[in-house]
């Protein structure tokens, strides 16, 4: 089996589920509680709460655990906009955001909120100039994605965040879901007010993630109640989540350095290996892309069928997003880059992993052509 | 070590863990990708739902899988009001809610919804005729808990649901987080709306739970995005955690008829050791309770204090609510049932599971009588 869809979720580690046993099962009490059982789960949340800010080089009081980064996207959009309404109700994100960034944006234009959806480039980048463009004197709010899911291009976060800081009022969100472990990425250099990741794309468990709150930065809460999270997210804290989510940070960023080398070779011969197949089209871009993704198309066949004869290979791919895939809509992305709409539904997504090798990289190819081939005759 | 906080959190079943750790490790897929990895995570996925909507005895498409008890009480409150406050803005509940029910209502009143809060007896109880008298035109939800997490007391959810019946349009919302297991409720019978489950209440995991949405009951999603959970809870699901959740609810509802009677035994016998100790005072009524909890004061002492005193002897029990015993206000409901600031401040709370024993009853109210007699010498 040749899994190539990490960009959906990926493989717990088995460090991480260890962790989370053994919090759940000798550490499960309460962290609210007054007795030590209570304050054994406290102590391991805080450990953990330490551990994810110091390897995102933020302060432990910045980090706040949510339950993945959809989540944490709705809490930023949502929760900013609610308590910062009054100073104005203009948002700014780009066209090709994540669902859970694009729907957050339509729900508050459902609420008399006006958001500018920014187009991008043919690579699927957005222009930092654009967005100053965009700027008003109500805008309240900017969320741009550092890591496009179907395609992989990386948004220019640290221009965005160098052109912000003439922009003191507005609310800067990343949605870094897609690049944790594989893009470094300074949050506070780059004058990020918000930052969302999700544990279950990196090795950690589904159900986990973290939204970092810059210091100062205010939002009203989603989920209200007994304080915790400091009254940002009330319910009683997953420490167990939060713990393997912790270590599962650790183990990405420890191997990252390898890992991004590794991924890029891969993507590197993927990419050679697909060029020169006939009737693909590879929609990845060569430059400003993450080391992880590539999106290509094989003309005139639907994504669906070219995933399934991938399958019968042993080799899991995706087309584009893994929770669009059921509404067999073309992918947004692709087409907010001008790719024509037939090549667009039948865009096929690879995602790696550091665990990836080049054997199956080499192995994904030949069975790509051969399934290519065999497709094709069947509809020629 | 006897574990009497279980309201506050429970010890996760062995089995409970195994499921999680199976699925995680086994069938981590996204059940939004198209080939079989994402269709095995799907299937366990839907299998989870039937299994909690037939022990609930609702239908699958019903059940919403959610992060916790928090989450479902503010999705069902905020949710509802969103998609239903162009038809009034009148809410009531009562006045001993879990605070993750009274700071949604509290949240919505500073978004011009209006609220009633209905006092409560003696014994902690709404009277069915005030909730009557209260509903307005304009009324559109009403929110009641099934069983208090401070005392016990079990409100009277069959009356209302019957006498709601007179009022079709009013949205009823039962959070039976610390009920389930404990005492039956049919949820179709009594005409509710809306239901809140957690799974770490009933020896499941923390971060998991569901919601109950009766078939045509309308809300709005705080968290949008991939449309997973039908649109009304977006984001990757944590097919493991409501895996868990199942199987924790199947064994709690297997054990429920031999586990109730149990723990009414231990109930009964610590009232009856507790109420023969100098100074000490039950504040859980005799009649309407649930049969797992047992507050009670030692007047003239913190709760704190002795709570800490029943520690040294390796018994752990709580001031009240686990989520507002770092605040150190009086018991809420306490003062709300008429009981003095002086006795609410000393509460304690046992709270029981399907698995202490008679004789850890025993042992808990000669260490209870020891602490009581040492503390009160010292403050002589
Ligand atoms: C860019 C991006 N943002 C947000 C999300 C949502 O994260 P989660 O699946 O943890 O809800 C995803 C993944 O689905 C994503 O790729
Ligand atoms: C009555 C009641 N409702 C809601 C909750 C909140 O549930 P959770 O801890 O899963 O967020 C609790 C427990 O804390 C509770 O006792």
């Amino acid at each position: 089996m040749i899994y190539f869809d990490n960009s959906a979720t990926t493989k717990p580690y088995k460090e991480v589920i260890d962790s989370f046993v053994t919090v759940s099962s000798e550490y499960f009490g309460n962290p609210s509680s007054l007795h030590s059982i209570g304050g054994q789960a406290e102590k391991l949340l805080l450990q953990a709460r330490e551990q994810v800010a110091k390897l995102l080089t933020v302060k432990p009081s910045e980090i706040y655990f949510t339950s993945g980064g959809t989540e944490g996207n709705n809490l930023a959009i949502k929760g900013a906009a609610s308590l910062n309404g009054n100073r104005g109700r203009h948002l700014i994100t780009t066209s090709v955001e994540h669902p859970s960034v694009r729907a957050a944006m339509e729900q508050l234009e459902q609420k008399g909120f006006e958001v500018t959806y920014l187009p991008v480039d043919k690579q699927g980048k957005v222009c930092v100039a654009d967005i100053e463009k965009a700027i008003r004197k109500d805008t309240i709010f900017i969320s741009i994605m550092h890591v496009n899911n179907e395609v992989g291009t990386v948004q220019p976060i640290e221009e965005i965040g160098q052109m912000l800081k003439k922009h003191p009022t507005i609310l800067f969100h990343v949605d870094a879901v897609q690049s944790v472990g594989k893009i470094p990425l300074s949050i506070h250099e780059n004058r990020i007010d918000f930052c969302s990741i999700s544990g279950h794309k990196f090795h950690g468990l589904k159900g986990t993630g973290a939204l970092f709150i810059r210091e100062g930065a205010r939002l009203a809460p989603l989920f209200s109640g007994g304080s915790q999270e400091r009254k940002i997210r009330s319910g009683t804290e997953n420490v167990a989540g939060a713990v393997a989510m912790a270590k599962a940070l650790r183990m990405t960023i420890e191997k990252r350095a390898a890992g991004i080398e590794r991924m890029k070779k891969i993507q590197s011969m993927l990419r050679t290996g697909l060029n020169r197949i006939e009737g693909i089209r590879v929609n990845t871009p060569t430059e400003n892309a993450a080391p992880h993704i590539l999106n290509f198309s094989l003309c005139e066949l639907k994504s669906e069928v070219f995933i399934h004869a991938l399958e019968q290979q042993g080799i899991f791919v995706s087309t584009t997003s893994a929770c669009s895939s059921k509404r067999k809509s073309p992918s947004k992305t692709l087409i907010e880059m001008g790719v024509p709409e037939a090549l667009a539904e039948s865009a096929v997504r690879i995602s790696l992993s550091f665990n990836n090798t080049e054997e199956e990289a080499m192995t994904a190819i030949r069975a790509i052509e051969k399934a290519a081939n065999q497709l094709r005759k069947v509809l020629e």
